[in-house]
């Protein structure tokens, strides 16, 4: 076995505790005789892991008994849709701000379902900074206000989130359990798992009840919020392996210290990786420094050639991963919860003689 | 280890040596020095297993290219809304054959799209057979036709289907690749994974190209198969492990002889099974003759108290799963290509004794 340091943007690494426990259920569940993915998500061996999924979610989260949690299919391009046709109100509209092509794709798809405002829209700076507060101004009768808390290809996030008149829903893939916030502030938060929470194929929805509630005869069934609360999750039959690793990824985030942990070391992590960029004009990190992403750090060099041949040293010495997002080029080193500081301190090494070297 | 005989309706059980190669490749997957859950969807490795699974299917189910094959989402349950989203004609109808639970939700979220006629229902029958082809006639102006192949609570399926003047559309989730088809003879074949492909959370789409080509610009882009159809099933991140394990199953059902050996297996398990039930009164099978499903066998005893007995004594002796469907009751035994003949004699030799104590 031969792990390497992988800076995957997403589906991204997971802790090898939880690979190792994966692997060693894998032809017995817990004594059930058949593996997790074999078994009825009915009955009861299965029911104690959705349960605790969520249990451990509300746990690390602090989530209130006034937000259900739903375990959906798909990830965010799914939630894209699935969040106008539930909370846009007949005839209302919605406002979005776009900080990237994340955002850019939720918006395409609310303007299939009804009215869109962007109230701001980060394109003339190549989408290399999130607003700050006074920038903003909200529509006074939308029917939500919609972020995407972290654009993992310019690598920026909001540090702080806005306050809004309507109900703030944030796109969290990327960025969700990377530090504490406050759930009570938020009408909606949704992640794709493949970041921070497990495997793709699984949407984590976080929904204040209330907002389920008003979804119009025309919206299918399977796509109403509210038919996935009445049975949670169970209308259907789940991802039923992507939540027993989301279940094992939140035992392992809370053996780790829970979010104040993660958000400590993250942010370590990240000072690692910024220091270094900012010790010389060798580096050209990419985005605005008050919008600087902690799970996604990116940056330029002098040119494609010595960019290409960055990655692929990189690569050489155990680190893949690095190659920065094809709409945008240049370097991205993904740095999510599971990713080990050893890994970034060999980046930063590597960095140092790759400048050393080229500088 | 303590493998049991899995009876499960799904998700159900999955052939042992693919279980094993998973395990083995789930630190490292091929080298790569990360597990198959880690690594990018847009990636070399990653797209020579999505292509491979691909690929399989197209060679067992002898696919041709003038049909798409898609990696979606979620389970049947969201097709039975992207179905009449996708190819219900603005003011036109679908025809619905409604042979139980699962035709009964398809037509539920059709109804929300437009306008459906159930060309047959047998709900006077308690859905225990499909109808003869003599008893169906068909709307000359439907957009499609709509069954469900094989329904897994009353334990039937078509033996022949239906020659439809529309396209016909069919739910195979319960016994797709349980024996050779004709795929042209239909111009949509849909299924979850979870019994004979693999792992919940993932639904396999075969469909003829023009069947995406008239959707309604009220449809949100992530609900319209020509999205997935452009990039084939990487428009978003896929369930990448749930096709990984699709592609191993794929390469398993390859190895053991292709549909051709997989029906004929099917076919004598059943038939032992269908043979003790008719060889004593003691047993009361569910199905009508013509219409018994090769994938689930439904019976009754005289009484609740004796099935219940039944389910007990035969989990005690390493059979679990053979509670019938909470909404019918009674016995049922789902006997998925990957169920071992073995776990078949195994539960006549226990139906034997059983009757003998208590007949």
């Amino acid at each position: 076995m031969a792990r390497i340091f992988n800076f995957s943007a997403g589906p991204a690494v997971l802790p090898l505790p939880v690979l190792e426990q994966a692997r060693s259920e894998m032809l017995d569940f817990q004594g059930s005789g058949m593996s997790i993915m074999e078994m009825s998500h009915r009955g009861k061996t299965y029911d104690a892991v959705i349960k605790g999924a969520e249990a451990g979610l509300r746990r690390l989260m602090n989530i209130s008994g006034e937000y259900s949690v739903l375990f959906l299919p798909g990830g965010a391009s799914q939630q894209f849709a699935m969040i106008p046709l539930n909370l846009l109100r007949p005839g209302g509209s919605a406002d979005y701000v776009n900080t990237g092509s994340w955002s850019g794709k939720a918006i395409k798809e609310a303007k299939i379902v009804g009215k869109v405002n962007v109230v701001w829209d980060g394109k003339d700076e190549n989408y290399l900074r999130a607003p700050e507060a006074a920038e903003l101004s909200f529509s006074p009768d939308a029917s939500y206000v919609h972020i995407c808390s972290n654009e993992t290809i310019g690598g920026i996030r909001f540090r702080e989130y806005p306050r809004t008149p309507a109900p703030l829903v944030a796109d969290m893939s990327s960025d969700i359990m990377s530090r504490a916030i406050d759930v009570d502030g938020f009408g909606l938060i949704y992640a794709g798992a493949q970041k921070n929470l497990g495997p793709s194929g699984l949407a984590v929805v976080i929904l204040r009840k209330e907002q389920a509630e008003r979804v119009p005869d025309t919206v299918n069934l399977f796509f109403r919020y509210a038919t996935h609360m009445k049975e949670p999750s169970l209308y259907n039959t789940p991802n039923t392996w992507a939540v027993y690793i989301l279940k094992l990824i939140a035992e392992w985030t809370e053996r780790e210290g829970g979010l104040p942990a993660m958000q400590k070391r993250n942010e370590e992590k990240a000072a690692l990786l910024y220091r270094e960029l900012d010790s010389d004009a060798f580096w050209k990190p990419c985005a605005a420094k008050k919008s600087r992403s902690i799970m996604n750090v990116t940056w330029r060099l002098g040119g494609e050639e010595l960019e290409t041949r960055f990655v692929k040293e990189a690569r050489e010495a155990g680190m893949d991963g690095l190659k920065g997002h094809r709409s945008v080029g240049g370097i991205r080193a993904s740095i999510y919860n599971a990713f080990p500081v050893e890994g970034v301190e060999a980046l930063v090494e590597f960095m140092k003689e790759f400048k050393r070297k080229n500088g």
